[in-house]
């Protein structure tokens, strides 16, 4: 099966990775827990729009991207609500009088998002129980309780969802790998702005922090666990 | 003065990117400091080589590449020691018998360096009073006392150079960033094993959390600090 | 002028730790930030009222004692907000569906804390560009942003007040120490449900972490700063 | 069977405690780590002497009673040994010459420990695959990678010894807590400089965070799990 770099990243590049070692398989591990990252209407828009429009609406947005990954989150849901498995929510809060720093230098658009872009897209809703992480900064770890839940919870294996791969995807992957998680993330079930971005950051994610895969090949994988 | 993604992020991806509203600049704080991530002979070998001839000496060597940035990274401790910035040297520490986890799952080569590739480049090595931070983990930042350090210096502004792009300098940026530093990431006093990679990193870094200008540029700004 | 553990830890003890070497005065920085932490009707009562009447409303609450360090927090408040110093409010965030863990296991009757408990006692409260943080964990640092904060402030001495002394205000102290911020504690601004160990926590943190005063010393020496 | 801080943390304290709801067990959950902090001579001097004696050879020096805490750290390690569970030594790491901050400010003879100080008491020093962790500040989780060992090794359970019950082991009993590790302490394999501190940080912690019992209860709760 294709990788979804291949194309973006040289064959001659892939080669010089697999020649030093890198881009094996972790695999799973046996308690896994279900990340949904800033599915929120803000990346998302209210409803599937080509990109350049759907930045009208929230300039955060990522287009008609968001929506197919959606619907690949939607039967991740599926399997985690079935087996009982745990369920997390890591989003971004809305800005408050006192937030500024970093973000409001580099990408002061971020800090004028109107409420409704706040909310869960639908279609992902959390449930009474799942957990709940609002969040500041970009990685769903930085400065939230999240590995404190995950400790609790006996949990070993994360699957990273949501948006954006290049963003909070990316480096919840790294420091979920710190922590000594195994990750495993599903492409199609995240979404991002931009198709060479997304690729790279896949194919750096797959080379050293975790285990890329369809959403299709990760429910097979997480079925055949007892 | 062209970016170093120009041609790899294609205009349409660059123009959706402005669109939204990202790659705002943050500027220089007052007080700046020197970080040089993880250059060490296992990722700059010996000496200049080939990539495919390198990763024979060490798998995580970078090749010739490493040397050209080792250069651009002199002339940014020439100006920091001038001045009596500070200087601080996160790098890999040798792997113990009881290091494991999923370093070990996903990269095994890198277990198994051997001595000489934990040693400073002789080029850019510490001298008394600069701080020097082991990690085990990708991030300067993450479980080393590096915050603290910091805090302790009074620096809002971090240099951030070294290798690998793909790897440390983007992690260690992206916290630096969610700790409200700002930070100037001089591209060509960084490297990589991967020139696609490399330079989508760079933008993805410029576009959200760090000002990435060349090493010339660097030294301009910096100088012009009171 | 006493101590307020001079009774409790003995003479010979503190000489012990004299002979040591312990409890030298920190001194304070150049730019304050006023820190209160946990001051809510769920510590404090919605009045003064004797401890074990007070712990009939919330069993949470401190009694008459919290009352008198709110007086003095306000005096900190004034000279704060006169000189416009950062003023931030770690506070406990009202349980939800999915919280559980270690707390719920050694203090089960802090998982029901009646909804008006979490609320900030009216004579302290935030206002407009006050800097809240809620937290699910004792330390005002643990798993919140308030070092991004800091930083982005350009913070370097904290004065750490609120609830309580042998719990939250302890280990915020011990982390703020931790990244090298200088810590001064106004005891009487501070508040707990016990006098032994209210004096020994006083007594360890001017020993190994903080500089403790009396409120009207604090203020004394805020004022020296230019 | 009394408990440590019994006469003095008074009877009318505990029973304030006990009546709003602190002090219940948290019990052991699987799969527990033993926990070794600062066991070195500058905590335990080269041989018994009485403390006045003790701190003559290290300031940081806590006397005979090191002594006697090591004997039943000893009664663990042949249990953890036989059992093959793991086992942590957090310890101080020498002071380097960019060491400072406020350490240096609060306790300067910290700074000017002999190397002899920094080695392992050899009655309890690491084996091989033993975890070694290096520390500049007081909490074993601090700037460590303390956590990430324990989620890979798949840890829910710390049984934290050593020194100094009010410095070392208090901190990371509380950064234990928040992480959601059940802890035990055996009092009597923790050891101060200080008997009522000694005694009213394991009342803290029994009240909030930890499980306190002898070395006696903890083996024969330990041998207990399957």
């Amino acid at each position: 099966m294709p990788n979804p770099w291949d194309g973006v990243v040289s064959d001659e590049e892939q080669r010089a990775y697999k020649a030093a070692g890198f881009g094996r398989t972790a695999g799973l591990g046996k308690r896994p827990a279900l990340i949904i990252i800033d599915v929120q209407y803000r990346t998302a828009g209210t409803k599937p729009m080509p990109y350049f429009e759907a930045i009208k609406e929230f300039p955060t947005s990522c287009g008609e991207t968001a929506w197919e990954a959606i619907a690949q989150i939607q039967n991740l849901l599926t399997l985690f609500r079935e087996k009982k498995w745990p369920i997390l929510y890591p989003f971004i809060s809305p800005k408050q009088s006192f937030d500024y720093g970093r973000i409001a230098d580099k990408i002061p658009a971020l800090m004028t998002v109107a409420s409704k872009g706040y909310e869960f897209v639908a279609e992902i809703a959390p449930q009474e129980k799942d957990i709940l992480l609002p969040k500041k900064h970009p990685s769903a770890f930085f400065a939230t309780p999240l590995t404190s839940y995950l400790i609790d919870l006996g949990v070993d294996t994360l699957v990273i969802t949501g948006c954006s791969i290049s963003g909070c995807v990316r480096c919840s992957t790294v420091d979920a790998f710190a922590y000594n998680f195994r990750v495993m993330v599903p492409h199609d079930a995240c979404y991002d702005r931009s198709s060479t971005s997304h690729a790279v950051n896949l194919f750096d994610m797959a080379s050293k922090y975790a285990d890329v895969v369809s959403t299709g090949e990760a429910i097979t994988a997480l079925r055949a666990l007892s």
